[in-house]
């Protein structure tokens, strides 16, 4: 994997449509993502060359983010496949990326796209045929994304507040969670577009600060108003008052309506039924996981205590740096998801439209999926 | 102020009943206090000769904890009527006391208490009556605080569990956050020398991390198993069953038995309700406000946004350090506490008992203290 500076980075100042965080560079013929450990100091595209940086970038969450968990991985299988097309390798390197992250259901969902697209063919073609597949996840999952944000507003001009509207969300999942758009924060960008005013308040999201590194970093580069708060704030900031409609996304959504999402979410969710407010998920059809009859069957990924009991950031003299917080013989418990019971979700917000979260929700989009797709 | 190193900090090894948090050193004639922002990573005693340093010890929260801001108030109090014992002085010295802190409301009744002692005696004899007075305060709490331990340690022995009694806490309220034993630690304190194994939650507590910094400190120099959580962490830990009861203290107690308690209270109490586990409010006494009719009328501090933006702790060398988080251009809000509605309260333990988070039950906390005492 290699480094290097970002020669587009005042592109990040123009409109949003132009902001991704995974691109094809055909010059070279490999994937370039956002190193995502380094925002918000730091803007560096990084190559990835071979399997190795593939499964590096995902489980060291260099890319994160459900979406684009998939559509990277996707293109690692294609990688793979250019350099072996054997059905051996097929199964080693699918099988190898489904490992790096347990929880996020598009891992799985985009890796058997592909395979499923190549795995009849006369291997000499599997290379190209992946390569194609993984750009057309990824199209997809731009189109999906944006579809998301026209049916999120549509929320969001229903809801009736005397000045800015104000949204809480948690984590990140802005454009760096998928491709482009985002899924929560999609609806929040085509708001601003639409000249609707809009304050986000942004929990921070320990342990790894994604709300305080990416999300903040994310809205202040499209011009998006935005306070951070410590995740404790939250339950506070709805019994004032100060809270419209919470907007999360999804790491994997169960056949119940149940969402796993980043921990802490379901704190989020228990203040706002407890304070009468709007509790919305935006996800792609693709973090659906029909085979999950409810969120107790999903498995929570259990991360090294080292991302609580230590930090990364700058310091005086502007450089990174990690420091240990707590005293040296701590202990640290560190599940990176949690799990919101349906019943607290006032609305799955998806590319096909606003669903409720239940089985009969689920169901409704399940069929509007077989009957506007054949496939 | 001065600061020096401890000499006795092998007797932090030593049982629970020998650890304090503030001493009178007879021979300086100066309070000592630990400087808990130092905490984790150093263990320093720092003297307090005059008003700027109380204020300056207050404020900045190298002591904190509604009864030890109260008691290190009193001393306050008394070092300044000791240097001039004027009506004006007493006025003047006890404002001043008074604005370091908005929401503890042990600050104000300690000053009263000190005031009201030698409101009416000749200017000569005030200095030593305040001193006496101070001291007075802090063998109550420390005798309060050992009744709470008394308290709660029976309701700890009501709850069946099978293995270990899981009990989850948030921020400090231990010695570290009165003089002895401290509140909501101080059952867990009285069930560990028992012989009841118990382990303890504790969230971290951002933005400042008295729960890392302090609690597991203080738990792990007493022996009792802890794992430190993100605050984000609790409420997953709750659905799957890994908590017993949750047990926290209050800064200020409304009359109606909503408790004002550090930021982030509020969720775990949300979280304890939606999974039918205890939760406990211990206080002493002093805690309770009773001329507040709820939480809606409790001041809630706001801190600088520094608190959220940047985060100290130890480098690879053993260095302090203090780093910044996020973005140069990151705003965030920083409210230091939040209102737990009594709804939500199993019970409060005091030093008089347990009762029901109700005014009906402060009533019969008040008329209880009343019948035992005649002041």
């Amino acid at each position: 994997m290699k480094y290097r500076s970002a020669p587009e980075a005042p592109a990040f100042l123009s409109p949003i449509a132009k902001l991704c965080s995974l691109r094809w560079n055909a010059a070279s013929g490999v994937v370039e993502v956002i190193d995502q450990t380094r925002l918000p100091h730091t803007l560096r595209w990084c190559e990835l060359q071979d399997l190795d940086s593939y499964c590096h970038a995902i489980s060291t969450m260099q890319v994160r983010g459900a979406p684009l968990i998939g559509i990277t991985a996707a293109f690692g299988l294609a990688q793979a496949l250019s350099m072996d097309p054997s059905t051996e390798h097929l199964q080693a390197a699918s099988a190898r990326l489904l490992a790096t992250r347990p929880t996020a259901v598009n891992l799985r969902w985009a890796l058997e796209s592909v395979a499923a697209a190549v795995r009849e063919l006369d291997p000499a073609d599997r290379g190209e045929v992946a390569l194609a597949t993984a750009q057309q996840l990824r199209a997809r999952d731009i189109a999906s994304c944006s579809r998301i944000g026209d049916h999120g507003l549509a929320l969001l001009q229903a809801l009736e507040c005397a000045g800015p509207l104000n949204i809480m969300t948690h984590c990140n999942a802005g454009w760096l969670a998928t491709v482009e758009w985002g899924t929560a924060l999609a609806p929040v960008y085509k708001a601003h577009a639409a000249g609707i005013p809009v304050h986000v308040w942004v929990s921070e999201t320990r342990p790894r600060n994604q709300g305080m590194n990416l999300t903040a970093w994310e809205l202040q580069r499209a011009g998006v108003p935005c306070t951070v708060v410590a995740d404790n704030s939250c339950g506070q900031l709805m019994r004032r008052g100060a809270v419209d409609c919470v907007l999360v996304g999804s790491d994997r959504t169960a056949a119940n309506g149940d969402v796993c999402n980043k921990i802490g979410t379901y704190l989020k969710a228990l203040a706002a039924r407890a304070n009468d407010i709007p509790f919305y998920v935006a996800l792609p059809e693709s973090t659906i996981d029909w085979h999950c009859a409810s969120g107790d069957d999903i498995p929570i990924e259990e991360r090294d205590q080292a991302e609580v009991l230590t930090v990364t950031g700058l310091d005086h003299a502007g450089r990174p740096q990690a420091l240990a917080l707590a005293a040296g013989d701590t202990l640290a418990h560190n599940p990176a998801f949690d799990v919101t019971p349906a019943e607290l979700v006032t609305a799955l917000v998806t590319e096909h439209g606003s669903f409720e979260a239940s089985a009969a929700g689920l169901g409704r989009l399940r069929a509007q999926i077989f009957s506007s797709s054949p496939t």
